[in-house]
């Protein structure tokens, strides 16, 4: 018994306007905005209409229940689910197709007459982009305990609101989530184009890249852009602008990941040659020690180049995240009965988190056409959403 | 008869605090947001307890008049003045040096016992530095009619706010303030270190460098920071890089100014390739011949690199001003009595607008001890200041 490609796309035709700039077509789900509050109610309802009982932690992580009608089970929870929010001006996919798969696994598994013999939760994660707060997978750090309470309540936006205070305006609860879950399954769309090149509409995962955030800051001297002669600058938008170049061809010869994608210049007037730029740098690289030779290489050149401009820099490690290695027993008995190949990720993910806080941890991926994400060109084809779906539901089948 | 020290630095000491950031010590008051509004209404008072008459045009423009007694004059009038905002965390001398010196310069003659022939006005333009709606001098370029009103109604600023709906909330008048002014001196804090070079504490401009404004809208595609490969990426932040370095370089060789301070990323999120990246280019050349090459220059390093990267990249010119010549018989008077020298600047003023719409114009400077400006660091001296009221009095005297 599969899906049924109607539920399904209605499901996707109710999430798609939700938080869409009309101008790129990409969505901005950033936590407690109105339009990561939209798409969380769409999933309170339809949680709703199928009977399942919803769970909250004071974090603004939430799990809906589908409990065995028996009641006799000891058996630990199974997991599964993703999250909603989404980067700024980012695909309709990453996150939500772990929702909405997840939900309609659910339906065909009670369609195939199966009842679980654990209870099995969709959850969705709060802030798993980072995109608001600065720390990639928050909500599902917190739920595991990996970051406290402490240093996530300061954590600010770029308004200047606190973690603290964005969630006084949530509903939230007070169970420990992850108290009985003995096992999770995130479905994800693909990163990449590992599954386009091997033909395959699903994949499992093997392992997540270490990845870090380091800030630069890069500082100078404020002066007038016209009247100051070139040798008399303090200007740190070269040194940060050497940086970006270094750290790209560093990458490229490597095969590791380099990108400045997040810039912020004081005061940013045109006339002006810049008091300070502060840009992030976001690493990925096969091991540890990859990624911190990786890092070395580009701050020795932007300490060189600051040293030629008169700047000063400092960098500081925002987050820096080991390898996660997913159970490979969990991974080949997923796999191994479809012939779904098991491939790495460079992409962080909720189910990276959990894996490393010790819960046995797997992922799915659906492949997308372009290898494109974060992004409106993000896509993933609906004949593969649906194998998502059959995917899952067989996994869950298995493993519950 | 030289100006009384203590009343002028009472002056200075009421303008201290208005729109100045506790961090930085620099200023905020960009056109019409209260730190301006605060300006302005000291400025009135200023006027006010001078027994001036303060008359407004339509664009946010005012004048104060000192008017001859006799009122049987017919001679056009004396204007002097400058302007009263800032660039973004600028200095506390640039704009208003030229209004206090005026207004210190005016009880100075009349300690003298001096009355004027002609009206003598003391004008404070809107929008001098551009930093708000974009376009340089645009109160002055409005008063003089080189800017049309239907270009400059639309000019909105960071937030999308037009400069006409700005206008709404401020009070104006209907006057044509230039309409019987026949001649202009504006008095300038240095941008530059031609003046300690000297040893000189007061100088008279020659004329002002050519200057453009030019956007650089460089388009990629956004994606995963972190998935992606590097050799698939189209990343406009590579190629804004490069060009922020090339347009450096291009400017030293050349002993021209180039300069990148403004950056606006899109998305500006840590863990995207963006999507695209705007820049501001400032460039200012000993001749437009030489503005033109600079240009030129830049821009083919950036189109050569935006191909490599496989970005798409248009240049568009929001303003581009020819050089200045101030009227030489006038800056010969003005500077051969008191043995000044007559140099050149770098930076646009409202004077180089009324000079170019065909109003002799001259402009005195007051000796910057760093040469730095536009930032919180611009400084003049005290008695470097105070001279600079005795220059301006000793000219208005002159000329009025």
């Amino acid at each position: 018994m599969a899906t049924d490609p109607d539920d399904f796309e209605r499901m996707w035709r109710d999430l798609a306007p939700v938080g869409r700039s009309a101008s790129s077509g990409g969505y901005f789900r950033q936590p407690f905005t109105s339009a990561e509050r939209e798409a969380t109610a769409w999933f309170l309802e339809q949680v709703e209409s199928r009977g399942l009982e919803v769970e909250r932690d004071r974090f603004g992580n939430l799990v809906a229940w589908w409990r065995p009608s028996t009641g006799s089970t000891t058996r630990d929870a199974l997991l599964t689910g993703s999250h909603l929010d989404s980067v700024l001006d980012g695909g309709a996919y990453d996150g939500p197709l772990g929702v909405v798969t997840a939900l309609a696994a659910v339906d065909v598994l009670r369609e195939r007459g199966f009842t679980p013999d654990r209870p099995i939760g969709i959850g969705a994660f709060v802030e798993e982009e980072g995109s608001r707060f600065g720390l990639a997978c928050l909500g599902s750090r917190l739920a595991a305990g990996t970051t406290s309470w402490e240093r996530a309540r300061g954590l600010t936006d770029r308004d200047g609101v606190s973690f603290e205070d964005a969630l006084a305006d949530t509903v939230v609860g007070d169970t420990d989530l992850l108290a009985g879950v003995g096992m999770f399954v995130e479905l994800h769309v693909e990163q990449g184009r590992d599954l386009v090149d091997r033909e395959e509409p699903i994949g499992a995962a093997s392992a997540i890249w270490p990845h870090g955030r380091y800030r630069f800051d890069f500082t100078g001297q404020a002066n007038h852009a016209g009247t100051t002669r070139m040798e008399d600058r303090h200007d740190p938008m070269l040194s940060y602008a050497m940086t970006a170049l270094a750290a790209n061809k560093q990458a490229r010869l490597s095969g590791q990941r380099a990108t400045f994608g997040r810039v912020d210049v004081r005061p940013n007037g045109t006339n002006a040659v810049p008091s300070a730029v502060t840009a992030w740098l976001d690493a990925r690289a096969e091991t540890s020690e990859h990624l911190d030779a990786l890092l070395a290489d580009v701050e020795r050149q932007a300490q060189e180049r600051a040293g030629r401009d008169g700047t000063a820099l400092t960098v500081t490690p925002e987050s820096v995240s080991p390898a996660v290695h997913f159970d490979p027993d969990l991974a080949r008995a997923i796999a191994r009965p479809h012939d779904w190949p098991v491939i790495p990720t460079m992409a962080g993910h909720d189910a990276g988190v959990l894996s490393a806080a010790g819960i046995p941890t797997a992922m799915l991926f659906v492949r997308n056409p372009t290898g494109v994400s974060h992004s409106p060109d993000e896509h993933a084809e609906m004949p593969d959403s649906l194998a998502g779906v059959d995917a899952l539901a067989d996994t869950l089948e298995r493993l519950a």
